[in-house]
C-alpha cells in the first residue's frame, strides 16, 4: 500500500494529502454525468494503491456463513448491475455555513462536493444473500483500509447503513465508474455505492463487510458525521452525540454564473443542480434576483436516473449593478430548502441545504467594452 | 346510501355537509393513539352509509384476473395485518397561511387536520397478488361512492399512489380503527390506509382499485391537492398543473399551551406532534421563547411506529408578559422545517410545514389570582 499523487488540472484543492478536492462550478455545470477527472475526492486518509489480484473481501459478522471473495470471484458469481447516482459529501457547502459562523478545521467545501457517475458493479444484496443473513442484522458495516489520523483513536475508515438500505437493489459493490475500471482514488478495487445517502457512507477500497446488531462503532460513524445541535459544547462531544447522517436532504446550488463574475447587459442565464436522496425526487426549483420579490421556475432538465441530482436551468433579467441570485429547490414531498444558514449551522458544518446565493455584478455594454479593452476602442 | 348525522362534542367544525372538522389542540395533545370520536374528519362528499354485507370491492385494470371480494371473502382469504399509522390532511395548519395572504374557498385548517390510530385490516399488496399485477402497472387508482359537488365535473371521490408504495407492507385495507369496527364515519366497511402519504390517498369507502399506466385521472389527483407555484393565474389552472402531492413533508405543531392562553408564572411546559411521511424520521425538536436567541432541544417521545407522529414536550422559563413561542424540527435527512409562511405559501394553501408558533402570555402571579378571582382576595 502506498500514496498516490493525484494531478487534477482545475480542481480547488483543500488539502493535499490526505486529497481534498471539488471542481469549480463550471466545470460541474459541463456535464449531467461528471467526468471522472472531474469527480470530487474526499478522503481522511492516504490513498491506499490495493492489488486487486490480491484483494479479498471478507463477508462475515450476523451470516449463516461468512464469505471472501476475490475480484473475480465477485465478478463471475454475482449478476452485474448499472446505477447512476450522485454522492455528495456531508459537508458539501459547508462554506455557506463557515460565512454565518466560523467552523474551524474543517474544510470549506463550495457547491462541488457532489459529482454524478454511472456505477457498475454487483448488488450488495446478491452478495449478502450469498452469505445469508441471520436474524437480528440491523446493520451492514463496511471497512477500509485507508487510515485516518483525526480519527480518535487513529483507525481506518468504516462506516454502515441500515440493512434495509443495504438490501435495496440500488445499492452497489462496483468496480467500474463511467465505463472504465474504477480508479485508484476512486476506490478500486472495489467500494460501495450507497445512492440516496450521504457520500461518507459509500466506502472506497472496501475489505470487509459485516452484519451487525448496531450501526458501525467506527470512528466516522459515531464521532463524525453526525449532526449536532448548534449550540453543542464541542470539547465535550461524546461519541453516539447528535443524528447519524444517512439519507441526504434536498439540496441545490448555482453552477453558472460563478459568485463574483462579471456578466454583460442582457437576459443572464442561470444553470445548477438540484438533489433530493433516497426515495424522494426534485419537482421544482425557483430562483429570484430580485431578493425574493418575484420568483423564476426553472426549467427542469431530464433526470439521468431516480438516484441522481437534476440540473436545471433558466434566464434572468437582471438590472445593471451587483445582484444576488438565490434559488431553492422542492421534493416531491412538498419540502422546500430552509432560507437561512443560520437555521442550518451546526458545529461540524454538515448538510447545508440553506438557500443557495452567487452574487454577480451585471456591466452596462459601454463599460463591459471598457473593462475588455483597456484602452479604450 | 344516505347523509349519517354526525355529532361530536369538542370538535371545532369548518363545515358541516360535507362534514369537515378537527380536534383542537389540547384535545390531540391527549393521546398518542388519537380517540376515533377525537380523529380529524376530511370529506368532499356526503358520508355514504354502505351496507357491509351488500358491499363488495372490485380490482380490475391491468391485472391478470379481475377479482371482486365480498367483506367475508376480504377478511378470510388474506392474513391480518395492524398498522399504527398518522393520517395527515394536505390542508392541515392551513390557518398559517391564510393569515399570511388569504386562501378563499378553502378550510382554515389548524393544527389538527392530523390524528394517529392504529388500524387492521389486510395488505394491499396481497390483495393486488391476487389479481396479479401486470406489466406497465405503474400506479394504483381508488374509487368511493362519494359524490364531490366541488369537483370538476361533479364526481365520486378518487386518486391514486404509485404501484411502488400500493405493493410496501405498510399500506392496508383496513376495517378496523383503534380495535373497533370502521366507524361510517371513517370509511366503513373498509378505507384504504396510505402510512407516510397525505390523508387524501387514503380513500375511505372504497369500492374499487383499479392498476393503470397512469395516475388516477380523478379530480382529487388530477385537479385538486397538487402543489401550485405562489403566482399560479388560479382562474386559469388546468388539470395536472403543479406536483400532485404523495409522500408527507416534515412538519410539526404545537399541541399545548394553546395559542392565546394565558399562563401563570413559572416553567411552561410545552408539547407537541411532529411527523415525516414515507421512511424518513424525526430526529429532533427545538423550541424557542426569545425569538430564536435560544434553541432549547425538546424531549422525544416514543414513537409508536415508523408510520407515526412523534409527541414532544419541553420545559422553558418564559418572562412575564405576552411570548410567541416556536418550534421546528428536523428529520433523518438532516433537513429542517422552513421557517417562514411566505416560503411555502401556495394558491391551494398545502403543507404548510413552517415553523409552527403559538403567542401566549404569561401572568405575574398576583395578575392571574386577580383575573380567576375579580373581587379580589
Amino acid at each position: 500500500m502506498q500514496s498516490t499523487p493525484v494531478k487534477r488540472p482545475g480542481m480547488i484543492v483543500h488539502e493535499q494529502e490526505p486529497y481534498n478536492a471539488e471542481p469549480p462550478r463550471a466545470a460541474l455545470a459541463e456535464h449531467v454525468i461528471t467526468p471522472v477527472e472531474t469527480f470530487y475526492g474526499r478522503n481522511h486518509g492516504t490513498i491506499p494503491r490495493l492489488d486487486a489480484t490480491s484483494w479479498r473481501l471478507r463477508i462475515d459478522g450476523l451470516v449463516e456463513q461468512p464469505v471472501e471473495l476475490s475480484l473475480d470471484e465477485l465478478q463471475t458469481r454475482f449478476a452485474h448491475h448499472e446505477v447512476t447516482a450522485t454522492l455528495q459529501c456531508a459537508g458539501n457547502r459547508r462554506a455557506g455555513l463557515m460565512a454565518y459562523r466560523d467552523i474551524p478545521g474543517q474544510h470549506p467545501w463550495g457547491a462541488g462536493a457532489t459529482s454524478t457517475a454511472v456505477w457498475r458493479g454487483v448488488r450488495l444484496a446478491d452478495v449478502l444473500t450469498a452469505a445469508g443473513l441471520a436474524p437480528g442484522a440491523t446493520d451492514i458495516a463496511f471497512e477500509a483500509p485507508d487510515i485516518a489520523p483525526e480519527a480518535e483513536p487513529t483507525q481506518a475508515y468504516g462506516g454502515s447503513i441500515p440493512t434495509i438500505k443495504a438490501t435495496a437493489p440500488e445499492v452497489l459493490l462496483a468496480w467500474e465508474m463511467n465505463g472504465e475500471p474504477l480508479s485508484t482514488a476512486h476506490g478500486a478495487p472495489v467500494r460501495v455505492v450507497v445512492p440516496g445517502f450521504i457520500g461518507a457512507r459509500s466506502v472506497k477500497w472496501v475489505e470487509r463487510i459485516t452484519a451487525q446488531d448496531r450501526p458501525s462503532q467506527n470512528f466516522f460513524q459515531q464521532g463524525a458525521y453526525r449532526l449536532l445541535p448548534a449550540d453543542t459544547d464541542t470539547e465535550r462531544i461524546q461519541a453516539g452525540d447528535g443524528v447519524a447522517l444517512g439519507p441526504v436532504a434536498l439540496n441545490s446550488e448555482i453552477l453558472t454564473p460563478d459568485d463574483g463574475e462579471h456578466l454583460a447587459a442582457g437576459p443572464v442565464v442561470v444553470t445548477g443542480y438540484a438533489f433530493a436522496g433516497d426515495d424522494r425526487e426534485v419537482v421544482r426549483v425557483d430562483v429570484t434576483a430580485d431578493g425574493g420579490a418575484t420568483w423564476v421556475q426553472a426549467d427542469l432538465e431530464a433526470q439521468p436516473s431516480p438516484w441522481s441530482w437534476r440540473f436545471w436551468h433558466t434566464s434572468l433579467h437582471v438590472p445593471a449593478g451587483p445582484v444576488q441570485i438565490t434559488a431553492r429547490a422542492w421534493d416531491s414531498t412538498a419540502a422546500v430548502q430552509p432560507e437561512h444558514p443560520a437555521t442550518v449551522w451546526n458545529p461540524k458544518g454538515y448538510i447545508n441545504n440553506s438557500w443557495p446565493t452567487v452574487t454577480v455584478t451585471v456591466v452596462a455594454d459601454n463599460d463591459l467594452r471598457d473593462a475588455e479593452s483597456p484602452e479604450g476602442s
